[in-house]
């Protein structure tokens, strides 16, 4: 995702806060405000993720912290992975945000890494992608957390990459994958990619000809997949689309899919379906 | 939650929709703009959840719609759970952000409702509560499908409910449960309910003094409840606090929080780390 | 309320400074733009308010301040509450928003407190609480003020307690004081509180029998309060739900209603008819 | 304030719901969501206004309005000035946000035509005028509850007229009433009226040989009114600018002030010293 | 850019009346609002464009609106382009905003239509692309404008697409073509595309080497250019990146580079330097 | 325009940046990032306009700048006119958006410059003015330009000045300028001008008989314009309207505006056909 401008992700931790705390916190103010410490500390193993945000989101509460780790850092259960000294009001008030942050992101991290793992034991090359499966309104994070772990974005939203899909196609009988790639390569920007979705084999090599940039085998079968990477050795290593497979995949059956010829898989559990990572807040006695 | 403004709704979903095509849809604009027919079904059976905030998301994009199902209906795999009409190019541009929504609030209310069945089940009458352990910037929307799966949405913010948990008490050598609560009395707003989280025996038996309105026992084992709930049993139905147990409970190990007794059990895992329900949209053909 | 992030009062204030300068201030840039001090000094004697807010919008414009005095402290006319330092044409932008917090905060502030001693004085302990007839748009900063001046915030908002009043019982012939209270204890989050508003006692005896956390008696002569009251000791004091008093009490008839046994009563003119505490902002000359 | 248009109305009223209702009304969904009548009456005489933006407020949450009122129209104790029809939930979410922009408009209102008859019964052509004491966040409102009594706005911010103070010859010793008239005429746009606010009578005669568009007389005693006006009386009507008159003036004072000559008379107290008018909001049993 | 949200259109819209009438416009209200019809006409011939977008606003303010043109039409001086129909209030409000659109978009497509003719008159199949030198606010519109007249729209901002530029390569001593695409590659999502910008032949080839997507001859002589070209000759068609040439290219020297074999010129006068079209809104008598 | 406040130009440029790089700089954080120089430079000779605000984009991330110039100062082919330190991403960020602002407000300044010192050659004393045809969202930045040019900004909105135009005398049969100006001169606040565009001589004598503030001379030859400025001879300096003439003035035919008595020349082209004037930023390799 690139190099995120400091200030935007400050108006976007402001409004996280806003989300808790819009009226104040109505208990911490029952309590002397002291300078005090705190450490986060993660309850399980993890890829930490989410780090860096938790330090922004502590500066602007004027909040000084310390962490050994980076995100993507692995982290053992036990370990601090921020100390903070502040306002004892202030550390309280970020504290579930910061919380939240860092048990999503690590999670998805975690599992990202896990599965890019997976790849990379089998020696092979190929991108672990998100989708756009992710949770309204917190994409940016979840994005940027697949990224950490090693996976690709993917597409950030309707207006980066053209990707034709099965929908498209039955919008009219006028349409088929021969017009509609036509169109695309005419109709788009030369600084965007195109990439098609194809069902079956036939559409495979139909949507071949056309050289997009991108060709997604949707729910093919592993017989299926092996019949379209075969089709493509004729062509030379620059004519070749990059070839996406996805549907229904997870680290259920991932190893399935670990098949030499695959550019990218990707998979919507990424964003979908995550496990957080337990962490916690504690303040230490004096 | 109440009662929700449309208008506000509207605001919110406008938000979403913009997350996802700020610079507009650079797929679906190559395709004629067709009045179209289009099927939201569930691939897996759930409680549904999402459906009213994904008809206003259609409203807003002129997008007929029918549904049989309210949220909170229990579907089948094969369900289809939204009808809609409209022209092909907004369907398509909204299709990812309903789906997001009915994915991740299905997912929720499934999984709240079954622990909640579950208490139903032992004849108890001890509410499921969420945490604030929710999606940054999506909590209006978890809290709503804990609510709709038969779940209590706990506090929605700092602002609702004190709530004085262990870091309070640790942040000075003057705080303690005792002159806390004095000054929660003292403090709070007699519209807030004030709760205290108590980490043994000795500190529930402090508290009880002052009743609270709620106590939390957070991390105790089941023979620690049972002594405090029995400790509760002196006391006339009109002064006992509500009590809510709490700390790594989810649905491997609620049957052992089923005791009598117990008002409130809370479960981060209700929106921290949720299975999406699978829904797919297909257009139809002529 | 509570501890308030600073971040969010930033961006309030920031709003307010937008709608008096949006395009500039056309007068200030006239004359040379130069170090100096300046004075905001109350006209009139009062307990101030919204000097915090005030220290906190000089901040944001690189103005250092310096004050005797925080929220809450009573002030003699002639006294300085605030001594300013930055460039004249910072100071200048932000006199009217600075002294209109002021003013509107210091009003409610005294206000509320004079009816507070009044409840003092009478050696009762009786919240005198503010409504939601609040100027919209601003009510964050009202209940503050009413806080600050001892007063009790009650809700916030529509979201924050349960309030159950006359126009709600009028919706419907099927809608009775039992059944409606019958359905809020199930359909509430065990966070919240419960109150109901009653038109006469035989309404408040029904009403009784549910427990609510409070209940609100409208516009009842001093007679039937008493009555009221009067059926309350029987009870237990744990079961007692609190009893608020409302309708048509001010500064002018707040005597009659000091009762032993009411718990508090509550006061649109604090936030609707307030009288603002006159201050000026003065450029010393060097 | 001219024509206002009405998309931007609803986001600023919008924006009130939202500070009312973020997490939804708690209450109202406790009762079936019923079509109902409503009624808004007045509790006192009163000049109305505010019921402009009442009904826009209404259409925003399809609720039908009829009124025989436009703002402006003076009204008796027991006038139904809106009837409503609509759900019963949408007419509970905007009852107060409704009955608050009511009370204070017609409030402000109210008291500004008062001044205004005083005026006109002395047979003058004087206009009352607001000031900038205005609540934060509201001006707009507030300035339109002048306008729509009689009054006139006065500059809305600080980007609309110039208008020299006290405190601008005071920030330097180089700066006195010559130079920065000479300096606001080359400087300020033509669009724009130039007024500078005058201490005593020699800071009126220096003021005068500039031609300002308006001066401000400030705390002058009636005795410097007049010699004020007497010395204008040798200037052709055309070069004579507007003479304003503030500083302490109410209802309580300002027959004194009606003196021929005078042209405008700016009174603080307009918007920062209201007093509500009573309305409520009555739900029709069928 | 694709199909754009109508709801995000009307965000955008409604933003830009109230930079125009945030407190209301002060002169139509002067007059009685009657229903009125009201024409633009272009005052010069043009490539219409904008035209979509003024329909939209007239939409909001419930302005009834026929035109026989659509976005990307040849229109001649004189061709009334819109009808309108509506309160004559709401048809004065809209009228800048909506003639200041129409004017800026209809220039901008009018002159990249124009260059665009020219390359089809050569009978080449070169792309005119727009820059980021947009005025800042209102790239959205600028780019859209772009694209209607035939252009492409090139990157929309800094996360679109990968572009190495000069500046880049001379952050430090250890970045280098070889290495920065190197990582590009690496790092890069595989749904976008890498271009790189070369200043010389000698990087060309180096950049070459590494198959970008893009190369951008940036400033180079036609005879440069023309031996780039001539080096891509040896390649096959798949393994060529396009080649994009820019630096100092306007209507004033574009017949120069409309060489073969070039596949995108861009143009930053598109949006930087653009002279608007004429156009009027002429109420009409009745 | 007066003095901005920094708090909102802080917000407007920080909307800039977001509309670049709301998902990160894809490219400059495939390089190390490290400290640098960068300076930005002018390809042709200006008066400078916008480099205030481009030091306000540097500190806000955090970019050390230094300039020799202010605004409104003239700079030659070469200079350099901002000196930059600080973060390479952080440079290359913001560069694109500090660059739009420079050429775009150079551009203007540099244009109305041009024309302000036409007359002052001619020993006249005619204001230069801009217009609202201003490009939409960025009317606030234009107008600064025109300021800075020695050009007067002439109303920034329709909330501004009273502008009586054609279309408003078109609405009505009933509406003519006698009985509009005499209902301008009674609604309209005391603080605001009263300008009234007048189509012909007639018109012009009809008007003058109001004495308005302003009288626009729409379209006149130069022939009226010469005796209309005769018949206000016969006035008192006092008493006669500011002249503004306006229609197709450029810098191609100013020349034959340039007479003794015209008070403002209103120009379109200032903001609605701008030519950037060319910067580029350039890092400094070590």
């Amino acid at each position: 995702m690139g190099y995120l401008p400091q200030k935007l992700l400050e108006k976007k931790l402001i409004a996280l806060i806003e989300e808790d705390a819009a009226f104040g916190d109505v208990t911490s103010h029952l309590i002397p405000n002291k300078h005090i410490k705190a450490h986060i500390t993660a309850k399980e193993a993890a890829i930490l993720s989410g780090i860096e945000f938790c330090e922004i989101l502590c500066q602007l509460f004027h909040i000084q912290t310390h962490s050994k780790y980076l995100d993507g850092t692995p982290i053992n259960k036990g370990d601090t992975v921020l100390e903070m000294r502040g306002l004892s009001r202030d550390i309280l008030l970020i504290e579930r945000t910061a919380l939240n942050l860092l048990m999503r992101l690590s999670g998805i991290t975690t599992y990202t890494q896990s599965l890019v793992k997976l790849v990379k034991d089998a020696g092979l090359n190929i991108k672990i992608a998100a989708t756009r499966k992710t949770t309204p309104g917190f994409r940016f994070f979840e994005k940027y957390a697949v990224e950490i772990g090693g996976g690709d974005t993917h597409r950030m939203n309707l207006s980066d990459t053209v990707l034709i899909k099965e929908n498209h196609l039955k919008i009219s009988k006028d349409v088929n994958i021969d017009n509609i790639l036509r169109i695309a390569f005419e109709k788009t920007s030369f600084s965007k990619k195109i990439e098609i979705e194809v069902e079956n084999l036939k559409e495979f090599q139909i949507a071949l000809a056309y050289k997009p940039d991108i060709i997604m085998l949707d729910d093919f079968s592993i017989e299926m997949i092996q019949k379209a990477l075969k089709s493509l050795e004729k062509l030379s290593i620059e004519s070749r689309p990059l070839i996406e497979v996805s549907g229904g995949i997870s680290d259920k059956n991932l190893k399935n899919y670990l098949i030499n010829g695959i550019d990218i898989i990707s998979i919507g559990s990424l964003t979908h379906s995550v496990k957080s990572i337990d962490f916690s807040l504690k303040i230490i006695p004096e």
